[in-house]
């Protein structure tokens, strides 16, 4: 087999080999982080640096705090002057930020009404345009860039400001489901047009990558000498073959603040408006082909792919059990995300609502204790948005954000791969990032380098990039990369205090992880 | 009729004389607060001085942050030496507090075993004991005391250590329903016996006083010229004649402090084992006679005064829609408390599971944000305990504790009455005291008076002591005393973005609060 970070990554071998072999008696929090000191991740490494030539010009759509971040690394990896930069931005927010590296920034409001106008005399064909912003749609900005023969990347597929919560058209309408299978539909229009690289960030984006890695570490620790598939289906069958029922994106952000949140105030760590936009969009998820109960509130798809399904309330609302290895079980939040529907996509064996074999996928999010709290003011004020919000960055104090995929089903229960970044590392390893901006920029960084080498790749989603190559270009920026073995499943702990409706037959059903 | 606080309370009288008027828009957050400066709830008064005479001993059982919050305020409002006074705790953590004052403190950690044998000796007739303990069962110690012939008062009924979540007996054995049932039945064994005041606290207690207050400014605003009722009967049917559905103590806890709540950590501004106890309790309520829909996990009692029922659920995982001027509509956690039975049974007119009228009644509760958090975490480990627990007392930098009930249902909607107290003014008006526990200490030294004046009344609920006698004693440490009209009801704002199944058809049922 290929293993492509023997040494340097921090992998926690399984302590038992029998499926939910119960390792750990207490609640898992101390247990499995006994990781090697200091940062063996990156021992021996060097900062990759390709510098790698890109005569055309880079517009970059929105300069918050992703666009800023994204800035200096954009500089640092490409050979770019500043003449060959452009931002458009909706506000003068990071003004300062771009003057200080000499790049040009235009404060215009992009709208359904002029972006066609605004953007055609700013791109040429083998231009770049990096899509970082809210409320400017990616399926228009597309359609444009196919066009103009411009390359376009973005790290969530957009719709037009108050998109996510237009009550005049239906739940569904508003899902990430048929915001991809909208954006899809381009594809037959524009085959082998420039590459559009689709919702590739942290997550979306790197997290599909931790997926392929993560099948290939429990490949390997079964002793099973499989080699990196090379295709769609060869994933699916890996999947499959290894017995993932359940894909979660574990995420928990532990960055905190001096300041405390205050009442009516929204606080996180990212883009609040981008936060509560997909928040008050319906929970969603890919569904898997081992569910046996289907959700009271859940609703399927009248049309597309078919690999996800939606909840009748916001993501915001949908508690779901998960685990990291830092924070142990925990509670996240089901934030619809665009990675639950296309990894769920990818790995399916066969086709439609029931395929031969699909895992359920979906993201757990425990978003920072300020976020959550804001969270839980929001509900409380019936998703009316709080007078004030605020984007955490400079006032970070201290903390680092888990970001990981956990596998869950197969022969070791769960194993749950991904980046543990702390916000100083962040700080010190690229300007104006933190912890959370970081997994995010650093990705569109390696997937703009990869699509400048195969600029004629249509519209492909991150599963269709190379894990490797992705991993491989993000890793200096990730902090300690952590694989980690678990006995937890959702039944854990369960009914102790009253009795809980579950169902013990199959740990891995989604009525059991549901809150 | 009889207006007992006429011109320094805070009543912002309603806007508008219609039911459900909507004279606030937006969330109702800034305009009901707009309150007179200062503290004018206390201009021209001066704290009320009884030094009263008691010539027994004053035994302390428990002295964490209520027992030494209450000591200074015996000390100030009866006549007593410190040789009076002895205190029994299970620990050290209040010995400084307790040789400040000279008073003698025994560290013994009383069970089931030993109870009897170590606290007969120290009691004789006419003493007052006082359990402001965790884990000492009210019941072996009301018992004890009517055999003593010795006054007794606490802040709850506390069962022996474990009780709230002995899984070996039943979800109804563990509710409070049961524990006041069961205490209430030593009433026809000590007819006028000395006086044992139950769960005379904040919450319970001092808010059964609000209740009363609260019906009579309802009485006044709609010109009723009413007198106070002088019995229960009286108090029901005025209830009933002013159209009272819901009843919610409806508690917002703003404050914070300079650090944070770390993860495996549990803080509260008042004790976390006491909180966490409750809050593993199941969810309990005062049913109405209004409801129509019982709740899919609800359960009656099989037998006592069938005021409550309670849910198949911890408190500390049921969320309700609620209401305070200064929090506007917010979600809190239906933690059972015994208020929420004895209001409830206290205002039925007729008997049983169909009384002709009886207001739902519950606890609304949002404590302190990093409560919140503790909440959060301690659900996802599902309710283990954090290995380190946190009673925030001087760490407190600033907020407040607004604690009030809130009526719901008459002609004007809602109104909230109760009580606003800020930490500073807190530590102001006695020493080691905040804002939380004042509200329960100045209650207890209250009903104490009352009690000394009252020696022989038996086993006595908050509800038969007069309200406005104990309101008055404690008012000098209640901060500002608000009524506050206010139009909301649960039905606000609701349904926007994702239909919700709600009873349009009456705003007040249990299942439209319910989140």
């Amino acid at each position: 087999m290929i293993c492509l970070f023997p040494s340097p990554l921090v992998n926690i071998q399984p302590a038992a080999m029998h499926p939910f072999a119960s390792t750990v008696a207490t609640p898992p929090i101390a247990a499995p982080i006994a990781l090697a000191a200091g940062h063996p991740t990156r021992q021996g490494e060097k900062m990759i640096e390709t510098h790698r030539e890109f005569p055309g010009k880079v517009l970059i759509i929105g300069f918050g705090s992703i666009g800023q971040g994204v800035l200096p690394l954009l500089l640092r990896h490409f050979q770019l002057k500043p003449s060959q930069l452009h931002i458009v931005a909706a506000d003068h927010e990071g003004s300062e930020v771009a003057a200080q590296y000499g790049i040009r920034l235009s404060v215009i409001e992009l709208t359904e009404v002029n972006y066609r106008q605004v953007l055609t005399p700013m791109m040429d064909q083998g231009d770049f345009l990096v899509n970082v912003s809210n409320d400017v749609a990616s399926f228009s900005l597309i359609e444009l860039c196919q066009r103009l023969g411009a390359m376009y990347i973005d790290t969530c597929i957009e719709p037009w400001a108050g998109g996510y919560t237009d009550t005049r058209v239906s739940p569904q309408a508003r899902s990430n489901y048929a915001l991809r299978e909208q954006v899809l539909t381009l594809r037959k229009d524009f085959r082998n047009g420039p590459t559009s690289v689709l919702t590739h960030g942290a997550n979306p984006g790197l997290v599909s990558h931790f997926v392929k890695q993560a099948l290939m570490d429990l490949a390997d620790a079964g002793h099973q000498k499989i080699y990196p598939p090379s295709d769609r289906a060869g994933w699916a069958q890996l999947a499959r073959h290894l017995g993932i029922r359940v894909i979660q994106v574990a995420e928990r952000d532990f960055q905190q603040t001096h300041s405390r949140k205050q009442p009516d105030e929204f606080i996180n760590t990212w883009s609040v408006e981008g936060f509560v936009g997909e928040g008050c969009q319906p929970a969603e998820l890919g569904w898997g082909s081992h569910e046996q109960h289907f959700p009271h509130d859940g609703q399927r798809h009248p049309h597309g792919c078919r690999s996800a399904i939606y909840l009748n309330q916001p993501g915001a609302a949908t508690r779901v059990r998960s685990w990291t290895p830092q924070a142990g079980a925990y509670h996240g939040f089901l934030i619809t995300h665009s990675e639950a529907i296309s990894i769920a996509d990818y790995l399916t064996v066969g086709n439609g609502e029931a395929p031969e074999y699909r895992p359920t996928v979906y993201y757990a999010y425990h978003p920072c204790d300020d976020a959550v709290l804001s969270l839980h003011e929001l509900a409380g004020r019936n998703w009316q948005l709080q007078s004030r919000v605020k984007l955490v960055k400079e006032e970070i104090e201290h903390g680092h954000d888990e970001l990981g995929v956990l596998l869950l089903g197969h022969a070791w229960g769960g194993y749950w791969y991904g980046s543990r970044l702390d916000i100083a590392e962040a700080r010190r390893l690229a300007p104006h990032n933190g912890a959370t901006s970081l997994q995010v920029t650093s990705a569109v960084v390696a997937a703009m380098d990869w699509a400048i080498r195969h600029p004629n790749q249509g519209i492909v989603e991150p599963e269709d990039l190379p894990h490797d190559e992705i991993i491989a270009f993000c890793r200096p920026y990730l902090g300690e990369l952590v694989g980690a073995y678990t006995s937890w499943n959702p039944l854990q702990g369960r009914g102790w205090i009253f009795p809980e409706e579950v169902d013990h037959t199959d740990p891995w059903q989604f009525k059991n992880f549901r809150v």
